[in-house]
């Protein structure tokens, strides 16, 4: 159906990103819900502050993310690996979780078509891409079933090398290669992605002349989206990776500009003032366009990963925290919206909107004579999906209901790149404002001992003991 | 790969659902953290109160929800249509949106295979199965490029007749049709699920002779999932509804039983004093399963659109809610759970668990001598992402971190319709123990009428004005 799905003409626009936070501000909310002068001055120095913390990191090196931007030697690696699979492979496969996923999971789908992996070979041109995120057997079942190991390409991922979940996934996939195509051709299908290193994924990747590439050292999961984890399966599956990186490049040099005029630093500063003055603790991130549904996931790791934090720097305990929630526009307005306009009043909604859409997609001005649709006709479907997106920002603000709105003029490699490095660095900027430490994940430690200690693995049996002498599991309060 | 993928022996369970609360507890939380003694008690009087008034309403017809599962029209209807799509059809497409896609979506991915779609047509033995809801150009663009028209069925699903994306999708694929196969054929290839009597779809309908389903009045988007909504499009794809229905029954059945050991109304007040009497505000909605992740979403809408309100039916103002939010174990562990474990002591967790699941993978006992991996080789992905889901309830809980879990014993049709019968029991009774209307949702429309108001429709000019004159929107409050 061509004549329905017409593309955009191409434009270079010079914004790749606008913040618009009118209606964080008590000029739009009304007294006491929206941020007032006094908030703004306060932010001002709040802004100056950070600035100054997070610019003596960087400079002494303890900030590695903000310079992958730059690295031109990947680029040549993962390049090569491009043309590599584009002529081999029909699937690149990822095998991995967390950091090691979200990130090439947004940008795939922000920028191969959302059709992909349903086309056809010959109109594809490169690899389908699928993302294993978790050890569901049923969703690895049926993975593997439809598999051809063949004409398949494994990259597997974890940066420590010892991931349980991506390991117990490696181990499947090695013994499946093994018995279907021979010891010997398993390196030809895997491509393993972890500390230069350590680990033992290191360990057995050098050992069996496995393919590898590197997660440099200092830079966490969630900030790894523009390292060797998320470059080469984009690159394998015809991501411009080139532009992406240029984007991002763009955001670190505006991110070390003056704080005042500066996205990602007033992006945190907003978030923590409605946090801390506002008692706002959840933060909606409301994608308006099905190809940045996935940035919201990733973003969710990226800012509660990196934020949820019970000690500052200081020893004192934090007992704040905002909460990012994932949504989706339009589709959501007939899901969540009545709780974002009546519930408690603790969230701030952050639209992400698209100004120009790469397909349109008219609606016919058919059935004219009924009043309840001839308005529909003559419009778009992308003008429909604004209007509402500019629409449900309006009626939260009228209703007193914070909101800003992140607006890309158009989705591409430039504009992604430019987001997700904003976001990362808003991310750590808004570490600092809390006084806490946004690049550790110390309470995840936890549930993982506990699961060692449940699987039996060496070491580990005084969790199992806990765990079953532990707390007492009352009959009582269990219901059939 | 036949040898990996091995189904689990089918049992029968008496068990189809399973509460348990323990984590809520103050003997496992600690003093002040979880419910105590005296909260127990008054729950007691809360379940007793709740079930005479749920009763009532339900005796007054107020409640029509409750009758679904015992509606043998509707399965006859169903069934009928499901012989014909098999036979006729490759695709079935819904069209809808909120409550006409969520429960479909989420019974469609819990009880097919989860690569349904992927299969090849003479593995699948019916048509595949897309619900489109929402109005992205991309999306909804890429979704007519990849359809065969010829051999595509359509089901337009709006309550109302009017929605405006449900409408423009509508309209545009009435032209696709008109074009590519001829005014005639319209009919052959639309099923319209509207309002038995009232609105343009209908009226459309009758005129043009489309086959229709109607929603029974009374009956809320997001409670139709058990309506002809959600099952002609189920059927279609091979669910099995009668089972579905006969599991909605046994819930319904024990709904109505004395509350004290009814796991509806213990769910309702669990939450309700988690939320009124710890400051609980947001409930995570977390399925330990890949094939449960979108109930999650059909949850999420249930329980927000209906609690999310500002006004009690006293006329009071309500400022409790408790917002659910969705996540997916385990991959989530390595995205959310450092939030929930040290974030702001907000949030109850409810996990979604399922003890038996329909395929075993089996982790090869490969890689003996790196300790870092021995451990998982003899275990399998079931028990893997079991002993995760446990691992976590206890680490939270440990922390002093509230949570219960919902168990299935295993995901099936019965075990599937007992699970979302038994949530709207709960929804309805929450409504009654927050004193506010569960089932209307007047917090939606003043962004509808916007939207309205910006695509210029007849009657809606003053909105179009209101939103250009209203709210200033300054240049200093936006950066590009």
């Amino acid at each position: 159906m061509p004549d329905k799905v017409k593309k955009t003409p191409k434009e270079e626009s010079d914004e790749l990103l606008t913040l618009d936070y009118n209606n964080l501000t008590e000029e739009a909310l009304g007294n006491g819900k929206g941020l007032s002068a006094d908030d703004f001055a306060r932010m001002k120095q709040l802004l100056t502050d950070a600035h100054k913390e997070v610019e003596a990191r960087y400079k002494n090196g303890e900030l590695p993310f903000m310079d992958l931007p730059r690295d031109q030697e990947i680029l040549k690696s993962v390049r090569k690996l491009a043309d590599m699979a584009r002529k081999k492979f029909e699937n690149v496969v990822v095998l991995g979780i967390g950091g090691s996923a979200l990130g090439t999971s947004a940008v795939f789908q922000a920028l191969r078509p959302l059709n992909h992996n349903d086309l056809q070979s010959q109109k594809r041109a490169w690899p389908r891409l699928t993302v294993c995120e978790n050890v569901d057997p049923e969703g690895f079942g049926a993975l593997l079933e439809g598999l051809d190991l063949k004409t398949t390409y494994f990259n597997v991922i974890s940066k420590s090398g010892a991931t349980a979940e991506t390991m117990s996934q490696f181990m499947i996939i090695y013994d499946q290669l093994q018995r279907t195509l021979g010891r010997s051709s398993i390196k030809d299908h895997l491509l393993v992605t972890t500390d230069p290193e350590k680990g033992v994924l290191r360990k057995i990747a050098v050992d069996m002349g496995f393919q590898t590439l590197p997660v440099p050292p200092g830079v966490g999961g969630r900030f790894s989206v523009l390292t060797a984890v998320g470059l080469a399966p984009l690159a394998m599956v015809g991501v411009n990776v080139t532009e992406l990186l240029l984007g991002a490049q763009k955001a670190q040099d505006d991110a070390r500009r003056q704080p005042q005029q500066n996205k990602a630093y007033v992006f945190a500063a907003l978030n923590h003032l409605m946090t801390r003055e506002k008692k706002r603790n959840i933060l909606v991130f409301m994608p308006y366009a099905d190809s940045l549904a996935r940035v919201a996931d990733w973003f969710g790791q990226l800012w509660n990963e990196s934020l949820g934090k019970n000690v500052r720097l200081d020893g004192q305990p934090n007992l704040l925290a905002q909460t990012a929630v994932k949504a989706l526009g339009a589709t959501d307005q007939h899901s969540q919206l009545q709780m974002y306009m009546e519930g408690t009043e603790e969230k701030t909604v952050c639209f992400l909107g698209v100004e120009n859409f790469r397909h349109v997609v008219p609606i016919p001005s058919i059935f004219k004579e009924h009043g309840e649709l001839a308005y529909l006709g003559g419009h778009n479907l992308g003008e429909l999906l604004n209007f509402e997106r500019r629409g449900t920002a309006r009626a939260l603000a009228e209703n007193g209901r914070p909101n800003l709105s992140l607006l890309l003029s158009r989705v591409s490699p430039m504009s992604i790149g430019y987001l997700l490095h904003t976001l990362e660095v808003a991310t750590v900027v808004s570490g600092h404002l809390y006084g806490i430490d946004p690049l550790n994940q110390p309470g995840v430690e936890l549930s993982k001992n506990f699961t060692y200690g449940l699987l039996g693995r060496d070491g580990y049996s005084a969790f199992n003991e806990r765990f079953n002498k532990g707390l007492s599991q009352k009959k009582k309060y269990i219901l059939k």
